[in-house]
């Protein structure tokens, strides 16, 4: 091996050790110190314009290509437990692929699986997992075209981590990212949030009050294509994951450099969702979906794309906000009873491994 | 979600759970075992031709693509120790994964790379990882260009487990591939094989007896590229990794369906590897390489591709073989002492997590 000297800025840790010696579970917990552990680590270390543009994926100019864009997106599998009501690992690691690609505006075609699988782990469970994720990349129509499998010694894993990357394609000439978010937007959002963090939690917990908690987990990619074929001037989609819909508002408001105000009332939470919450002294805003995601579309497109997605049956998409002139990076919500809040990211850990 | 019913393909585990109840270590040991898993268990369920190629990475047919093909493809890594003598964990995911494209024939362009973090790991190390792998990647000369990162609870992990997958692209219109192989094809072999997984275990084990035996890991593609840019007719390239050479001349004489005859006394093995083998009581020709590959050339090339193999300085590269009139699948050996034994792919646990 090539022996090289490291660079200066290596000599580092570019993380403050006093504050962080080790890492924590809120590293993985989508809110503020994930936020830094990517920026601060794995941004200065890799750095490069693509990694940079900090979306769901990264759009790649590939020599020779010129009708078509490649867009390429990766995410690991550690959910606890493996199946839960709606889903189980192995098609959320399907559908969280494939949805990170359609919100860069891609269609998905393709996806790596690899495997890191316990020893001890049932054949059994291990089959039924591998057929979900068939049946999910038949239900999206992707392929699963190449993988790796691994074993880590009993006590080294958690039965089994899946991380699967996605490869797409752009079909429409489109430039959808949080970039491209521009004032008087108005801000939309698919369906109801945070069934799926909440039915995870109430799975693991052994919480039975709320029988009917199914998770959201869904491929967005069909509801996404129509939107683009509609012809509608989209600006941004993101999908709701770890951190909630007030992590996704609070990074695209930071990234496009523009302030957002929402309305509380108009975002819609379940009843299940809200007890659940209450209980567990959780905020809606700041748990996952796996199949909900915020749009930011023209004044004059909102009408037709909520009736787009509506059609898909992914939840009632509902209005819930604009982008207005102030401060850059802040996310401002009309309360309920009349007030105003600042909307932040959260930070520590909130859930941990719900996806 | 769609509730889909599952089909009757799906009702039976297709690896008889009477011999495997449980994955076993020896599942992702690089031998027999691993071969079913993947053939019965993920080949059956992801059932496509691209899967089924059974190569180091896929080819991709991309819509609107003419002039330029993309190679896919992952591997996830959980080596233990994280630093060896030679390497990292962060400098193999790099390696690992790009040469499984140039291994396709195809020029490494992008990487991803998914962290999953064990609670408690020292900030520095991971720092150090990452550094390492910014390094690999210049070195190669491909870029980290998207990501993703999880965070497992103490006792959940080992450390740190990284997975990349790879996007490469033909600048060649060559078709290197197992199935290419053909009768009267000479078996080059690039340098000594069995460093990187005795670097590993003396490592592991904490033997001090070899201080000298470090890991051959290196990324070859620039080694590839210069033997497809010199327009030599190679039918096939494939990296010597788990399973070591044994198990890559059994896979490649399966999949090509001829028959490999190779004679031992031209198989580089240095002293360090010998003596350590012989300690653990493992053949070298089991035993993993991380930058050494075989290649399958016409006998008009061999000299040539030797040359171009050697000016890499990646080892002493050698004929070791060919490709025979014979039984299909079959891979005899002519031993030092004259005879003549069939190789055989080893089964069992072998050298677990030396990637």
């Amino acid at each position: 091996m090539t022996k090289t000297t490291p660079e200066s800025f290596e000599l580092i840790c570019p993380i403050p050790l006093a504050d962080y010696p080790r890492v924590l579970m809120a590293h993985g917990s989508g809110g503020r110190m994930m936020q830094q552990l990517i920026e601060k680590m794995f941004y200065r270390a890799f750095d490069n314009p693509e990694l940079l543009s900090g979306h769901d994926g990264v759009t790649l100019n590939m020599g020779g290509i010129e009708t078509s864009k490649v867009v390429f997106t990766t995410d690991s599998y550690v959910i606890r437990p493996l199946f839960f009501p709606g889903g189980d690992i192995g098609s959320l690691a399907v559908y969280g692929t494939i949805n990170d690609l359609a919100m860069c505006g891609a269609k998905p075609r393709y996806l790596s699986a690899a495997f890191i699988l316990e020893e001890g782990l049932d054949m059994e469970i291990l089959w039924q997992v591998v057929c979900s994720m068939r049946r999910a990349a038949d239900l999206a129509r992707v392929k699963i075209v190449t993988g790796d499998t691994k074993v880590v010694e009993k006590g080294k894993g958690d039965g089994l981590y899946i991380n699967t990357a996605g490869i797409g394609e752009m079909h429409h000439a489109v430039h959808i990212h949080p970039q491209n978010v521009k004032l008087g937007d108005k801000v939309i959002v698919s369906g109801d949030i945070g069934r799926h963090g909440m039915a995870v939690m109430a799975q693991r917990e052994g919480l039975s009050f709320e029988s009917d908690l199914t998770s959201d987990a869904a491929p967005l990619n069909h509801c996404v294509m129509a939107l683009l074929d509609a012809g509608l001037d989209i600006h941004c989609l993101r999908d709701i994951t770890r951190g909630g819909l007030a992590s996704v508002l609070c990074e695209i408001a930071q990234s496009a450099a523009v302030r957002i105000d929402i309305d509380q009332q108009q975002i819609p939470v379940s009843d299940e969702v809200n007890s659940a919450c209450e209980l567990l002294g959780l905020n809606p805003l700041h748990v996952a979906c796996e199949g909900r995601f915020v749009g930011f579309v023209t004044p004059t497109a909102v009408e037709q794309a909520l009736e787009i997605i509506a059609s898909f049956n992914h939840g009632d998409p509902v209005y819930i906000g604009e982008v207005t002139a102030g401060e850059a990076g802040l996310v401002t919500m009309k309360t309920a009873i009349g007030g105003q809040r600042i909307l932040d990211m959260p930070s520590g850990e909130l859930l941990p491994r719900i996806c």
